[in-house]
C-alpha cells in the first residue's frame, strides 16, 4: 500500500488528511473520509463514525502509525469498502510530507558518496564507516513534502540536493538484531537532504556535525510504500535538474542493509514509532559529487522505483537579517 | 513560577500531569486539577471543566506551551484561585520529565570545557566555535527527568556526566536578532547530557557529531523556572557525585548568551514551542574534565541557582545482544 498525507480546508483552516495513493488509477483515497463512510453503513451514527475515525487516522502519521500493525489492515479494509466515497484526483491534491517524524536520522552507507565527499576534502575515509552503518540527526520539524518550495538560507551559495532512501519505522524497537530489525520496517519513501555546502563545511569544522547546512529543509515523499509492497535491496535510483538527469544509481550498493542500520539505532536507545532513517546519498547522487551547484528556481526531482518522484523547486535566497558578530579569540590558537 | 511533570495513575494506566512547582511549601499543583474546580466553581458542568482543563494541560508540556502567553497566566491564575484543592507533597510525587522537547540541541559556549576538551584530544580548539554558537541535535524522545535511572549501554567502560543549562523555547521564532530571542526563552531547566566517552570519541571520528555516545538518555528537570523568574547570566551550578562536589562553576562563563544562541537558531530555520537548547558542560562541569569516571550504582545531583537540583543514578551496564560486524575496508586507506 502507499500511504501519503495531502492537505485540506475546514471550517477552521487547513488540515492533514491521511490517503492511500492509487497512481494507476490516479487518485488518492481519504482514508478518514473512508472510514466514516464505512462506519455509518454499518449502523455507526455520525457522530460516532467521526470520533473513531479520527482516532485511527489523524492528521499525524506518526501517531497514526503508533496504532500497530492494525493501521495498514483497516486502511485496506476501508479502502476497498469506501474507497470510491472518499476519491480525488491525484493531479489535483495538495500534498504534505507523508510523514512527520519525531526523530530524523541520517546515514551514509553508500560507499561511492562517502569516498568522494571525504577525498574532496583531502581527509581519509574514517574507519569507523566500515564498522558502523555511522548517522547524523537532522531536524525532524523542518519536514516538507513534495512540490514544496525550499528556502535558500541567505548565508549560503552552494546548494545542493542528495538522492536517498527513507526507511520509516514502526513498531518500537531496542536491542534487537538485523532479523528481528526486518519487521520494525514500516515502509520506504523518497528523502531530499537538501544541503548548503559551504554552510556545512563551516560548521563541521567544529565537529559536531551537521546542522544550519542541513536543517533549513529535508523533503520526504512524495508517499510511503510499505514494506511489504517493495524489496529495497535493487531499486534504482534517479536524480533529475529541470528535467535534465544528473544521478543515477541504485540501492544495491548499500554498505549497510535496512535491517543493520535499524539494529544498530535500536542498541541502547529505543526506536519510536513513525521516526525516519536516511540511507545517505546513493553514489554520485549529489550535486557535490558531480561538481555541479543547484541555482535559484531550479527543479530538483528525485526518482526511486516502486516508490515514486519527490519534487521541489529552490527559492530564492533569503535576505540577511542577523549573524553572530564573531568573539575574540585567544592568539596561539592556530587556523584550524 | 515552577513548572514540571509528575506521573499519575488513573484508570486506564500511567499518565503524565502538569503542575506548578512550590518548593519552599514543600507541594505541587495538578494544574488540571485545579482549573477543573476553578472551572466547576465557576458554573461549569463536570464534564465541560474536564474537557476545558484537559485542553489546557494535557500531559505533554510542549503542547501545553504551545498555547501562547496564556498558559502561564491561566496555570497562576488557578493555583491562586484552588491550588489548595490540587496539591499534593513535593516528597511525595513521581517525577516525568518537565518537558518533551520536539527537538533537542546542545551548543558548546563554555571556553573552558571546549579547551579541555579538544586539548585532551590534542586537536587545535575549531576557529568555529569563536564565530557562532555551535551545537549538535541530541534525540529527544530518549529525555528522562530527576530520579529516572539512567541506562548503561554495554559498549561503554566510560560513563560521564555533563552540567548543563536547558534553554526551553515558547513561542516559534524565525530570522529573529538577539533582543527579539530575548520574548522566546520560555524558561530554564538543569540539564545532564551523559555520555559514554569511548562511545563518544568513536563515533565522532566519523565528524557526523555525537550519536549513541549521547542519545541513550539525556536527564531534564527537576522543573522548568519561567524566564520571569531567574535571570541566567550568573547562577552559580553544581554537580556532586554520591553526595561528593566534582564540579562548580557559573553562567556568567558563557560565550555566548541565549539571546545569541536563540537568534543563532532562528536563522533560516523556524524554531518549536517546547524545543529544548542546551547551554553545553561549564568549565570543569564533567568528569572528563577532571580525570574522572562515573561507576554503576553512582548518584549524580547537578543543582542550579534559581531552578533546583536533578538527581540521577545509574544502572549496571546491559548486557550485548548484537553489535555490526565490520566491513571489509579497502586497503591503503590508512589509520584515520
Amino acid at each position: 500500500m502507499k500511504l501519503g498525507r495531502i492537505v485540506r480546508e475546514d471550517l477552521d483552516g487547513t488540515v492533514h488528511r491521511l490517503v492511500a495513493v492509487e497512481p494507476d488509477a490516479e487518485r488518492v483515497i481519504d482514508l478518514r473520509t473512508a472510514h466514516r463512510v464505512h462506519l455509518e453503513r454499518n449502523g455507526a451514527t455520525p457522530s460516532a463514525a467521526r470520533r473513531i475515525s479520527a482516532a485511527w487516522f489523524p492528521g499525524s502519521m506518526a501517531t497514526a502509525i503508533a496504532a500497530g500493525r492494525g493501521l495498514v489492515e483497516l486502511a485496506a479494509e476501508v479502502v476497498a469498502a469506501a474507497g470510491d466515497d472518499a476519491a480525488h484526483e491525484l493531479a489535483a491534491v495538495t500534498w504534505a510530507a507523508p510523514i512527520d517524524p519525531p526523530v530524523l536520522r541520517d546515514c551514509l552507507v553508500f560507499e561511492q558518496h562517502l569516498r568522494t565527499q571525504f577525498g574532496r576534502a583531502d581527509i581519509p575515509v574514517p574507519k569507523q564507516y566500515y564498522r558502523a552503518p555511522v548517522y547524523y540527526k537532522a531536524n525532524p520539524t523542518t519536514v516538507v513534502g513534495t512540490d514544496a518550495e525550499i528556502p535558500w538560507p541567505f548565508d549560503s551559495s552552494y546548494m545542493d540536493y542528495e538522492l536517498e532512501l527513507g526507511f520509516v519505522l514502526g513498531e518500537p524497537a531496542l536491542d534487537v538484531t538485523p532479523d528481528e530489525a526486518v519487521q520494525h520496517l514500516f515502509g520506504v519513501t523518497v528523502l531530499n537532504d537538501f544541503s548548503t555546502r559551504d554552510v556545512q563545511s563551516r560548521e563541521m569544522s567544529a565537529r559536531l556535525g551537521p546542522a544550519k547546512g542541513k536543517d533549513f529543509a529535508t523533503a520526504l515523499g512524495p508517499w510511503i510504500t510499505t514494506a511489504d509492497e517493495v524489496d529495497v535491496t535493487a531499486l534504482q535510483m534517479l536524480a533529475r535538474v529541470n528535467g535534465e538527469q544528473w544521478s543515477k544509481g541504485t540501492s544495491a550498493d548499500m554498505m549497510w542493509s535496512p535491517a543493520e542500520i535499524i539494529a544498530y539505532v535500536s542498541q541502547s536507545e529505543r526506536t519510536v514509532p513513525g521516526e525516519v532513517i536516511g540511507s545517505g546519498t546513493v553514489g554520485s547522487g549529489s550535486g557535490s559529487d558531480l561538481g555541479r551547484r543547484l541555482s535559484p528556481g531550479d527543479t530538483v526531482e528525485l526518482e526511486i522505483e516502486g516508490i515514486g518522484t519527490l519534487r521541489n523547486t529552490l527559492a530564492s535566497p533569503g535576505a540577511v537579517r542577523w549573524w553572530p558578530e564573531p568573539k575574540p579569540r585567544p592568539a596561539g590558537d592556530g587556523d584550524a
